[in-house]
């Protein structure tokens, strides 16, 4: 029995977590769950899962959500105190942080210090806090497991592996919905337009970044920490049909590779149980006889500059990379509301880059810093 | 310093071995090389490589292999005996079995016997006594490396994982050079025709059986003793570009897959350093941005009847397999000849494995028995 702590538990990785915990409810504990402000979902949640520790965003939404349980054993806690409440809780073997955000960061670290294995779906904590999180997991002797489809992949086929034998690791990447579009169709794309990706059903703040490949620029990022590579060995390849999830190359040219439907139940459940697999209830297997084709191509970074802009932020280290990333959060939330038009995402993203205060190595408080910074300088200088 | 003793040094996979000891020669060391006719190449060998011992088929060529070589310290033997002598040498760490046909069988269980690792890139050891060779290797905690592309990529996307969690081996084909076309069209296929393949260069034999996928039918008996699985749970899949070497399925549907350039170095290193990988001389890494697409089929096993009949060999077990092969090589090496029609391959198979003595769990004397039984039956029943 394994006990877990979901921090994003009603979000769509939080959900999908909870159905791997309802499959395999002799394997799996839950004991914590925390989400935002979605308590009548959560309060579902802790009817079914019965967690001891229940974390909402503030105490107005914590005293709201006493009143829909009826659970004398339950403790609900608020805020980021909470949050970090709900990640360090004394009976978790295992952390999913699924939470969106920078406010990830936080109680990864008090996670990884009070020795819980993280499976890792907040992307914020490797791009902004990568120099942090992987220097304190090696010495605190704790895993960090990617519930990333494609950090999943390439964690896969580094399976028996020596990484000194790695020569790089191919991303691959569906290419969004805009794939093969220019930059003049860009200046156009709608709201409705970027929200619909190919191939994976996802939230929307992930779906915009999917089309405009930031995502998976903050994922080459990502890769260069969890993986312990230079950004520049981290190749992206554009494959339409997400049928393989992620590869890498050894010295030898060998290339292992991982494949699957696009189901995020299998890189969930691998991470809660690795080294081990089981089967994934009602999912279906990938049929090579019906999948006709699998192809490839360059990304067209001239184009999808989110992704230059992302090797350029990884290239430059310190807190760029969270300048990046919170630009595009901001941007991001602002084209979701309709008040800018899509390009202005990466105008956005290359003015903070651009004009933020270079910090090397930051800590947490000055990553932290940086977010503020970065929102303050896009207000004042985007209307 | 690993010392090897190869086993067919002069054909395709030997000479292919003895350039990967060339590039490692502070790792790899040869000690035995053991050929059959071509006694020209095997002396350059052996001034090359410096073995303790080298073998040829006759006590003739012994004698001719003597009078070309200047070495003192050589011992020169012959026939089955030699080559056994050659496959328990007591310096050989491993043995790389790449001989031509059933006399393959013998030496390996031998070389088990004496504790030495396999380099397998013989197929008929498995397909024929795959039941004496696997529990041997068991019994005498000896591992049976394989050289074969496709098995060597099962191998590699095993590693790691847990067999008992394996789903299904995907075993990729390219189809061959007739791939797509009908039965009509094999009636009238020409030796040259046969003797073109795709994508790998390989020697005369195996491309004919790569033609008619019996090599395919082949692996697929292989893969089901190298891997403890039934042949119904390893499914041929065509993949004509032959980038994938071949893919394993787990539970939790995802995929495990190898991907390379058509370089038989890599298995043959990849069995010889396993786990370790190093660079290949010379080599070429695959480029997935000039790689354009890789496509799947079904394979035609209402015109590929060599398949079908492989399936059908692996379900019925003990002798049939063998009676398989050794049609299949006596029919194989009369189409070299011109002697009869590519079709009549797959006749002769039909009737050597319709009307040989079935023997259930067969011993290595009823093994070759079985060979010998089908020759006298094909030649009795075709003219």
């Amino acid at each position: 029995m394994k006990n877990v702590s979901i921090l994003g538990s009603t979000g769509s990785i939080g959900t999908q977590t909870l159905d791997v915990c309802r499959n395999y409810k002799d394997d799996l504990n839950v004991v914590a769950l925390a989400c935002g402000t979605r308590i009548n979902d959560l309060a579902k949640q802790i009817e079914e899962f019965k967690p001891e520790l229940a974390c909402v965003a503030t105490k107005e939404l914590a005293e709201e959500l006493a009143k829909l349980v009826d659970n004398k054993n339950l403790k609900i806690v608020y805020g980021m105190e909470g949050l970090i409440e709900a990640a360090i809780i004394s009976s978790a073997d295992i952390v999913l942080t699924a939470v969106v955000g920078m406010m990830g960061i936080k109680p990864t670290i008090e996670a990884i210090n009070a020795g819980k294995d993280i499976a890792l779906a907040n992307k914020e904590t490797l791009v902004c806090a990568g120099h942090i999180i992987m220097k304190l997991a090696k010495e605190k002797n704790v895993a960090i497991l990617p519930v990333d489809s494609e950090h999943s992949a390439i964690f896969q086929s580094l399976n028996g592996e020596k990484k000194s034998q790695l020569r790089k690791i191919l991303l691959t990447a569906s290419g969004g919905p805009f794939r093969g579009k220019d930059r003049a169709f860009l200046e156009n794309v709608k709201l409705e337009d970027a929200l619909k990706h190919p191939n994976w059903s996802m939230g929307r703040k992930i779906t915009i970044d999917s089309s405009t490949m930031v995502n998976k620029g903050l994922e080459v990022i990502e890769a260069k920490w969890l993986f312990g590579v230079d950004a520049t060995d981290v190749q992206v390849v554009v494959q339409p049909q997400s049928v393989i999830h992620s590869m890498v190359e050894f010295e030898d040219g060998g290339v292992m590779a991982q494949l699957g439907t696009p189901d995020m139940r299998l890189p969930i459940q691998y991470a809660l149980f690795y080294p081990d697999r089981k089967p994934i209830a009602n999912s279906e297997f990938l049929d090579f006889y019906k999948l006709g084709q699998i192809s490839f191509e360059k990304p067209d970074m001239d184009t999808f500059v989110g992704l230059k802009m992302a090797y350029e932020a990884a290239a430059k280290g310190g807190n760029i990379p969270t300048a990046l990333n919170a630009a595009n959060e901001y941007a991001v939330a602002l084209f979701l509301d309709r008040k800018i038009k899509y390009l202005q995402i990466y105008d956005m993203i290359r003015f903070a880059m651009d004009n933020v205060r270079f910090i090397d190595n930051p800590t947490v408080e000055e990553i932290l810093e940086t977010e503020q910074e970065v929102y303050k300088l896009l207000k004042e200088n985007f209307n």
